[in-house]
Formats: C-alpha cells, structure tokens, sequence
C-alpha cells in the first residue's frame, strides 16, 4: 500500500458509473486506482474513451483476467448487471472487498431477483451477505461489510424521500406515489435509437409504468424500514437532460405531524442529505457533480396528502458518488473525502 | 367578407400563443387576419419579431385603438391575464365574437378568480355568459357562444385525462393527483432568469406546489363532470424543454372498469384525442405542432390505482390550436380546418 | 390515377428523411402514397414507428420486392447510400421516376464516388442521366427528368449560400471557406454513442476535417456555376439541437460588388431562398419545418472577406422538402404545393 | 492572515463568474473567501442565489461600501465592464491587488476601449498598468502585477489557438478567420428573451458579425505576439448549450511547418493547454468544469490553409479559473491549486 493509500480496482471502467468513479477518485487522498478493466475495450488508455480524464491517468484498460484485481483492497464493479456476481466469490476470497454499483445484490429475496433480471443468480449466499449501501440507513453494517450493494439511482432518490414519513408511521402505506423523472444517463453509455439527441431532446415521456426493476428494489427498502408491507406505485420519466432524477412523493398522511421538522431532525447528522427550508422546490442541477440529496417537504391546502420532492444526481449520489462514500465508510476515512466538489452550476 | 372567408383581429400578437395563432392562421382556409395589435411593439412587422413568419403576412402591428377590430368577425386574446376583460365589452356591443385564450372567463366563480388573479374582475356578467372551451365537454354550447375562455395547457391535458374516470364514476374524487411537466414556452415570452437556457437546461425542478392559478380552473371542469366536489393535489414542472406538456394522472379505483374500453368510447367520435393502445406511453414530441391529444391509461400490477399519461403541445392543443379547433366550432368550418398539420417528429 | 392525384412510392420509410416526406406528403394536394418499403420493419404500420403519424395514414411497412413500386408514378429513395443504384435501373424500365434522396447519382465522377463511399457503383450511366436537384440551379432540367439526384443537406446550404458571389466572378475561388454547424438528425436515425443524448448534449465538436462525403458535392456544383476549379475547406460540426444547418461561408472579394443587391438580384423569383436585410443573422429555428433557406451576407469592417450565413432545415429544404419540391417540378404541379407550413417557432 | 491564507473579496457575486469563483474558492487550500459584494441583492445568503453552493458558505453579500475590501490582499471584480475601473485605484491604495474579470483594464489603447465599450475610462494609469492575463504569454509579468485584467472568453481560446502559428510567423496575418461558438452562460446571467430555453434552445445563429467587444482585445493579443499588424475576421455564434466555446479558426500557411510538433512544443510546459494528438476533434464538454483549453490542429487535404480547433469552458478557462491561476500566480501558490477538478462528463 504506497503513501498509506488503499488499492482499488474498476472493472468495467467504460460505462458512465466507471468515468464517474474515475473522475472522482482522480482526486481521492486516500487511494490509487491500480486496475481498470474492460471486456470490450481492453487497450486503449480510459482518456481515449474519456477525453474529460486526459492528463490524469495514464491507466489502460486491461481484460478482466490479467488486471491484477486479486491484488487490491477493494474492487467497485461498474459493469452491467450479472457480472459482479460471476467475480465477486473468487475476489472475496483473495481478500479484496467488494462493491457492485449494478444490481447484483440488491434484493435479499433472490427468487425475486432473477424473475427482474430473467437470470439464474450464481451466488445467493453472497446476495444474503451483502449489506444494501443507503448510509443513510445502513452506516454500522456497510462499516464491517465485505461486500455492498450500491443502491440504484432512483431507488435512492425515493427511499430518501419516503424514509421520515415511513419510519415516523405517519402515512398510509398502501398506497404510495412515486413520480420520478430521470436524465437519460441513467440508462448508461448505451446505443438505443430512443436515447439519440434527436429522439429524446425537446420530448418527455413515461416508461415502464407496467414494471420496472427498481420497483422491487425501493419496496424492500421501505419495507424494511416501515417493518410492514408497503404498496407503491412507481412511474419513471425520461426527462431531455443529461443528469438528474427529480422524484416526487405522494403520501397519505395518517397521523398529524411537523413535516418539516420531521424531515430537519431525520438527516440532522447527515452530510449528504440536504433538507430545505419550508416551501422549496429543489432542482436537479443543484446537485450535478455532487454527492448530495436535496429534499423539500409540503402539504399543498394543508391537506392529507404529503408531497415530497427529492433531487440527486444519478451518477453521483445516485451511483458513484454514493460508490465513494461506501468506500470511505468501509475503511475508516472521512466519509467526505473525495466528495467535497460542489455541483457544476450553471 | 372577402372570398367568404371571416375576417379575424388578433389583440396582443407578440407573445407565444399569438405567434402560434398567426402560424395557424395564416394558412387556413376560412379566415383571413384582418388586425393584430400590440401594445409594446406597434409598428412593425410580425415576421421581424417572429422570423418564421417572413414572407407570409405583411401586416404591421397596430395601435389596439386603431386596429379596427370593431370591424372583424371575431376577436382573439392573446394577451396577459387581465387585458381582455377590459376590451371585450366594446367588441360584442359590436358584434365581434371573442376568444379569449388568457384566464379572464374561465372560473365561473369570480371570487374565486380575482383571488387567484390578484384584481378586481371588471365585467363578470361575460364571465358568467363566457363558455368554457373544452370542445370534447363543451361543444355545442360553444357553437352559439359570443365569448369562449379558451382553457390553459395544463387544464387541457388533466381533464381530458380524467375525464373519463370521472365521468364515469369509477374513482376515489377526494384524492386525484396530477403531476404535470411543461415545457417552458408554457411561461410564455418573458425575459425571467430561471427561464434562460443557461438555467433551465438541464435541469428539472417542480414550482407551484403551495398553489398554482390552473388548480382552481381543473377543479371546476372536474367538479362540473363529477357533478360533486373533487379534491386535487396538483404539481406542475419545468422540463428542459420548448413545447410540451405530460400529465400524469392518478385515482384510486373505486370500482371495477375496463379502463382501456373506457377510454376509448369516450374519445371515439374525437378528431384530437388520441387514445393509445393498451401499454403505450405517449411522448410529447407526438404532439409538437399538432393539436392534438394522446392518452393512455393503465392499472399497475392489477392494483387500484389508475395511472393516466395525457400529453398535448401546450401552445396548440393547450391554447392557439384550441383556440382555431373552437372559431371552427363557432363558425360553422368543419373542426378540422386549418389544424391538419402532422406533429413535427423528429 | 385516383382523383387527378399521382401515386408515389417511398422506399426505406423509416429513417427520418422518410418519416419527414410521410409527413409533408401526407397533406399533399396532388399525390397518394401508394407504398412504403423497409427491409428491417416489414409488417408494422409507420404510426407505430413513428407515433406523429397516426391517426394520418394506415400504410404499413412492406417488403421492397411486394411493394408495387413499378405501378407508382414516382418512387423517394429514403435509403442508405448504395440502396438505389441496386434498384433504379428496374424501376426506370417501367415507367417509374425516380428522386434519390441519398447519394448515389450526386457525383458525375463515378471514381470520386467510389473512392468516397467506398463500394463500385453498380449503375453508371444512371449517374450519368440523373440531374443534380437543386431547384435554384437546374430547375429546366429536373422538369424533364426520369432521375433527380436530391442535394445533400451541407451541399444545399453551403451552395445556395456561395452561389451568387461565384456566379458573379467576385470572389476568389482557391480559397474557400465553410464552417458549417448541423444538429444531430443529419446523422440519420442511427444509434451511435456519440449521437446519444447523454453524449451531444450540451457539447459542441467539429468532426471530419480531414474529410468529408459532402466536399466534393459541393466543389462539384460551385465548379460547375464557376466554369473553372475551386479549391474549398469545408469544416463540419456537430450542434446540440435536432434540426438544422447554419453554414457561415468566408470568400475574399476580388472585385467590388454591392453584396445585399447581388444576393437579392439572385434570389429574386425563387419562393423557398428568402434573403434577409442587409445586417442579419438567420436562426436555424426560423426554418424548423419549412421548406426554406435563409439567407445573409456581411462584408465585416467592409474588409476584402465576405461573410455569408445560411440557415436550413436539414430534413426539409436539405432533404425530403426538396425532394417534394423536385417532385412538384417534375410533375408539373405547383412548385410550393404540399410546403407551405410555416416553421413551428418557438 | 488566518492560517496562512490570503483574504480575498468578491465583487459583484451574483452572476456567472461570481458564482463560479464561489465554487472554485470554496475548496482552494490557500485562500478564505473574506467578502462577497453585490448591489442588487445585498442581504441574502449567496446559497439562496445559487444552491450549489448551499452548506458550503454561510457569507451573506454585502453593499460594497460595508464588506471590508479594504482589508482583504486581493478583490476579484466579477462585475458588469465599466465598474472595476470606478474602484480599483482605492483598493490598490489600501493594498489590495485586484484581478478583474469584466473587460475594464484589458486594452492598452483606451480611445478604443472608450469607443467600444461607449463611456468614458476613469482611470487610464490603472489600464496602463494592468498586465493581460493570460498566463501561457504574461506569467512572469502576471507574477509581479498590482492589477490583472483577466481575459475574454473568445480571446482566451482564439489566442490560444492562434498563438503558435503567429509566434512562428507562418501564416498570412492579413486574413485570419476566428469562427466561435458559445454557450448561453457566456452572455451572463441576463434575463433576456433571445437567452431564454424556448428561444435558444434547438436553435443556432451567429451575432455581431458587423462587430463584437472581443475583437480589438484579440487581435491586441496576436498583434503583440507577432510584432505586426494583424486583420481578423471574427464571427461569434450563439449555440444551444450552457457551457463551452468552440473556436475553429483559419489561416493561410506562408511557409512550410510541422504544425503538430509546432503546436506540442509551444504548450510543453503548461498545465491547462492540452494538445490533442494529430487527427483529433476536441468536445466542449471534455472542458466542462475545468481551467483547460484542448486544441487539435489540422491542415485538410495537406493545402495551404491550416485549421485549428480550440475548446475552453467559457466560466472557467475563458473567465473564473483563469482569475484563479492567475491568483495563484500572483500569490506564489502552485499553478494548479484549486484548479484540479477533472471536466464533468457526461
């Protein structure tokens, strides 16, 4: 371990998550990246897919095989869904820990799992193992933690709205409203027609109100978090931006409440949850490049339905950002560190 | 009455709707615009402040006092809220019809309205007489109207959302929620900062969620349809985007219905209300130019809760092209005249 | 012949040059689509690929070979580069004329077109006959033409915008220059990374300065109205919007002219090249939709260099609108017929 | 001092540059940010303008008169032209060095600043004094300077790009071509309606082609560098994204040169001057956040017109972190501190 810095490795460095993990561990004081791996890309040096990163590392993408991932302290898995599952045994057992920004880990139910991701789960038992990576929620387990599952992007918008009114047992939990607006990044570096500039710029549409995977992924975590079932219907919007989830909540309220109170004592400790002042509207782009969840809470008419509007940025917070802070929890650093940057406005 | 076409006045052509008209306008069949005034900018030309207008109209904007409107068929407002209040008088004493595509007629309550609009209401004897220009709801009281109040972009796309649910009788009315976005030019042409590219791009961000002046003018058509109080929670957006706005529309089921049937029998006979096939999501693009109106409706998981996706071009279904969709009414052209134009897509 | 209306066929309808001549040709007074061919989307209606049309056309996607194309009038090619070469000569033998929007009879230098497209062309001679479908140029000899060769979308803009001052002899030919911007639908509806939303987005880029398909086109038609060679850098790039092409043109003036009066002299009678007052800047927004091409000319400091702006459409006046505007030519209808919508502003 | 930083105030915070600095300083290990002055706003938290920069600064601004400039060691102007000049000589009477980012001190001839910028110049001996800041030409003279007129945007990246081949006096000077494009932020925080999202945005057009601010500072800068009168064509565009300037820029070769190797020798030793490898096209947004120029050079079909692409992020190297390295510069610091933050992309 040079200069008392942790080695950690990338596989699947070419997707968004891995830029971002890139761009913000460039800058990271307590680690070196000693591997970057890529299945399709092996070769060329990650500034030549990245131009963003010239300058600042001279690391080349290696086939999984030969990076040298046995050797690191930690591995974060930016790779699509079903990789990390397929590496992550081999890894652990060399000693190096492990956290899957993809979906690998995410559900303890494993039957559910693979009917959302229509494929066999090769590894249950470290499905089970696996701590969900909400500090928020989660901060003593991710601690000890050999493996962790990143939440998804909108599964951390929405639980980090839902979560005060759930755990305080204030709202009708049968009928939960999440309207959730994401930039088209979220969909990955992928090469569909419907994510061209010319398809998704100057449009706004809804997806996947049928089904959708994170569906599955938010219910566990309000589950969990309310000790009851909860109901929750989940509609994700493609909004013509580049980065940014807005979500916003709808809640039956049961019992009276101070929301805003409620919501200001919740996150009071927490460096990444950002409550507002009564009456505001956050927006995305307060948090682009940022590590940070922005809430605001209202009760339009003084009425019994609570609306939350929570914003992150889906790379950050959403993915690799909140990546980071696992990282920093997982090995004692400031859970800051490498996080500091402000977001990028205008 | 050249040609047997009417002869139309335009008042306040410089904004959003009144470029929108004048692009409708200047193609269809039936009428010809005979005035278009403006305060700010009388003198010159329409197409030197709206390029696209450039070698198809030769008219100046005049003076209102000197336009001649006394001599027109018919009236449009395209004017700030509060303007054709105070002119529509004068014109039916002389026998110009009007529609108004501001708010100035369209709450019935006028308590209500000067709450809302924040000033006395100076003639409510036409907003009581004025019809409420909802072509699909309203039709043949706006064939023999004097005054129609053209309705907003978002009362558009929410009520002809829930419509039918309403009318039907099948939903919890104490609790509808419409989440809605919008495209900027809904704010119209003013110079406002969190307008500007620079600030509104990518970015998404909800507004009005204390109170919005198009809550009032859903729950009147709602509550005219339920025949019954309605109670609405209403969140608007700003989406990075030109044109366009996406309603999404939930109830909770009170009762069994065959939603996709539903909807259909309701818009049957309806030249601009698009019902979708079952499991589609509309976009707003869909829509860009055309007046017209997509909807679908679905039930997720089976549950009983009603998700309704409406999108509308807010400046053509949602103002200028309802505007013409109802002088056809009003005149006796078929409905569709001078509204064929396809969607621009892409 | 139904109803006096000639019957045309488009082959490869589902790019956006197809979905674009679906669109204008849908309004059109003098023809009917008899057939729309895809070898990828056989079997589905156009309105489902793109939802715009509905409710306008229920022609579906038909295999090329069962298309009955040798019955229409005239057959689009909308295709790929290299699709009409293959089945022209077929069509032409039957009595069908035939408008290529791609490029392959652009080129009277069939070496030069096989160096730059990279494949033999398969039918020379059609090449030889086709004639170059630039109205403001050859409009005598598309009128009698079995084959019209569509202009580019760059070549129409950069042409149009050289052409008075290379015709007037006043500029010095072995140095010039096109800095041509274009938004992103002039790629096709291809899905590449770098055209994807998250990629282009807020991003500005040249590309292809060491070489481009469209600079020989374009030396082609500037030699040809010079009578002489013309050496030409042409720099395209990439603009963050969907449509449009903004070509800024640099010449040296060699001679004295008055620039406004040989711009206006030259345009004088054409209905779709509108020169602006001397001054102006042309927005590419200004022809979104329409079938124009707007034109100004500076001479800055009243230096030796002339400054030319020139606004497209890409997908209109530099594709489909063209072609319809070739077709109105060939068949003797009138030259704006089906084009007279106005750009859709803001 | 307190804990060996230096105290720096901010003028006028409340625009483009005034928050970008914000952010940029808000993580500078070697300066506290002592004053933040604002006319306009004077009273809120400048987290309440821009909620980026909630949590990291609880400074509120201040009216000028009260904010202790007097004791800070250097002020930032990030203010309208025109007032820097009405208070420079003050702060440098109390000892306070100043970098002004509007344009008040950046020409040498101050009747033809007087003539552009139309008021009269209230302190010449300061523009007389005032070294241009730009570091890649002035760092030694930046080093010793009480006053630095921080450079343009356009100046920044058409000097840049221009510099090697005017240093190495191969090109024709009588006819260089600066063709730029920017985003909307370059025009500063103006509400004004050819900036806003619905007029902007899908959307390209040029402006000020008769004349623009920033062509008598550029060609000061490549006259210097060339020691002879230089003539310039300049024209600026306005494109539809937040950040960015692309400069593509023309100039006949005079004599034979490697111009790669030209270009890699000029900017061996600068940090933020990135030259591309041989056939690249540099993105804006591979800039975006970043003090960094990336330039590619290009010599199309090996003629006698070389063609250089130059990208910048117009707040950052073309505005506040410029001001920050010439900060560091002025104070001694490392070049890059606080500067290290990698471009956000996507």
């Amino acid at each position: 371990m040079a200069r008392g810095k942790i080695r950690v490795g990338i596989v699947g460095g070419t997707g968004y998550t891995g830029v971002e993990l890139l761009r913000l561990l460039a800058r990271h004081p307590h680690c070196e990246i000693a591997a970057i791996t890529s299945r399709q890309e092996a070769g060329p040096a990650g500034a030549d897919l990245f131009p963003n990163l010239r300058g600042t590392t001279s690391l080349r993408f290696s086939e999984p095989a030969k990076a040298g991932l046995a050797e690191c302290d930690l591995a974060f898995f930016a790779t699509p869904n079903g990789v990390a599952m397929g590496e992550a045994r081999e890894l652990l057992a060399a000693g190096v820990r492990v956290i899957d920004i993809a979906a690998d880990f995410r559900l303890k139910d494993v039957a559910l799992w693979e009917r959302w991701y229509g494929t066999k789960h090769v590894c249950p038992e470290i499905a089970a193992e696996a701590v969900y990576g909400l500090p928020e929620v989660n901060r003593e387990r991710i601690r000890g933690a050999r493996v962790v599952a990143n939440p998804g992007c909108y599964p951390t918008a929405v639980q980090l709205g839902f979560l005060p009114l759930v755990e305080a047992g204030v709202i009708d939990l049968a009928h939960l409203i999440a309207d959730a607006k994401s930039g088209v990044s979220g969909a990955g570096r992928r090469a569909e027609a419907h994510l061209l500039l010319a398809e998704a710029s100057d449009n706004f549409k809804a997806y996947g109100v049928p089904g959708h995977r994170h569906h599955p992924e938010i219910v566990q975590g309000l589950e969990q978090a309310a000790g009851r079932p909860v109901s929750l219907v989940f509609v994700p919007h493609l909004a013509p931006m580049i980065r940014g989830i807005h979500a916003t909540l709808y809640a039956r309220l049961t019992g009276d409440a101070d929301l805003q109170a409620l919501y200001e004592r919740r996150y009071a400790g927490e460096t990444f949850v950002d409550v507002l002042p009564a009456g505001s509207h956050p927006e995305t782009r307060s948090t682009r490049g940022a590590n940070c969840c922005r809430i605001a809470v209202h009760r339009p008419n003084g009425g019994d339905i609570a609306v939350v509007l929570s914003v992150i940025d889906n790379l950050v917070k959403g993915a690799s950002g909140q990546a980071v802070q696992n990282m920093n929890i997982m090995f004692g650093f400031p859970e800051a560190a490498g996080l500091e940057q402000l977001a990028l406005l205008p």
